[in-house]
């Protein structure tokens, strides 16, 4: 027996489609909006509606912009001589949530992924490319940050090959335990990549 | 430096206000509705406007509800003899699923809490009350269920209470080990419950 009302059901069905909600969840978070003021409910309902208008993407490393560069293509400030290649926007906020990196971003818009259909033609590679070569101030480093998974490895391997003709220093990430993380219950793929990665400690 | 556009973070900043999502999976909603379809952005934002409009409540066991009352409380084949007094309309939702139940529901619309500052007077105690005396049938038990925690065990303790001039007989939804539970996890109140609440095995 259908217990609640349609546009209550209809809700919690629209919020389980939403990765990572599941049918209980999406239920709560109904019933928790049932509870707010509809001011509230209202401002999201049309921040919902607002979030694509108005938005562009920028033309030199691609994340969502406001304008037709990214703020931090347009900051004079920024080494326009390195480029960090990432899967996805959300790594650039993760990168420059650090504030350790000067540097500017390419985004790729994922990773080669033979399964789920996605080949290096679905990447945006051409146009980094193209940026590679028409870049007014001469490029110095290619930093690549895809994931480091099955998919952001081989998409790394396969820039590394693509990238050879141009004589840049290309680096990666590195791989390693997680700051905080336990040696114990590190998978061996980490910790074989921690191994393998050790580095000296300068005795002076 | 903000790098994303205003649009994308208002977003992210309205949906980490919601329960058990914090700010790393308000982003990947976010991202994720960025990538959905204008149409489905569209249906998530008309249904949150629609969520409160022509909703009310039964009027007699207070659940959400399209009609005056609830499809329930309407169910002349129901049991209403039986009242299954819970605190939250989602409680109802999850005994429906059971299909064990033929009774009908009261909700309080909470525990008593005196840390929230919810006392008796701030559940549908009273509505309960008037509900016993005034129902065409004469109710003969009421099934206190009541969430397993403090509150809900001072709750049901509270109801017994109140409910002993009507002699009805008042029932408490077991305690005890959860189905597919481990002992050797299990809590020391659960376990202890789970002893004191033991049925004997019939041997014919």
């Amino acid at each position: 027996m259908r217990i609640l009302p349609h546009s209550i059901e209809k809700l919690s069905e629209e919020l389980a489609k939403l990765p990572s909600i599941g049918p209980k969840l999406a239920s709560r978070l109904t019933f928790y909006l049932l509870k707010s003021s509809d001011q509230d409910i209202e401002n999201l309902s049309s921040t919902l509606k607002q979030l694509k208008k108005d938005l562009k993407v920028c033309k030199s490393c691609f994340i969502f912009s406001e304008e037709d560069l990214c703020p931090v293509c347009k900051d004079k400030k920024r080494d326009h001589s390195t480029i960090c290649v990432v899967e996805n926007p959300l790594d650039v906020v993760a990168l420059e949530n650090t504030s350790e990196y000067n540097g500017v971003y390419h985004i790729l818009g994922g990773a080669i992924s033979p399964i789920d259909g996605i080949g290096p033609d679905k990447l945006r590679i051409k146009e980094l490319i193209f940026r590679i070569q028409n870049s007014k101030r001469k490029v110095k480093e290619i930093i690549l940050a895809t994931n480091p998974n099955l998919e952001g490895e081989a998409t790394a391997m396969f820039l590394v090959k693509k990238l050879r003709p141009f004589k840049i220093k290309t680096t990666r990430i590195a791989r390693g335990l997680p700051i905080g993380g336990d040696l114990e219950y590190a998978d061996e793929n980490t910790l074989a990549r921690a191994l393998e990665g050790r580095k000296e400690y300068q005795v002076t």
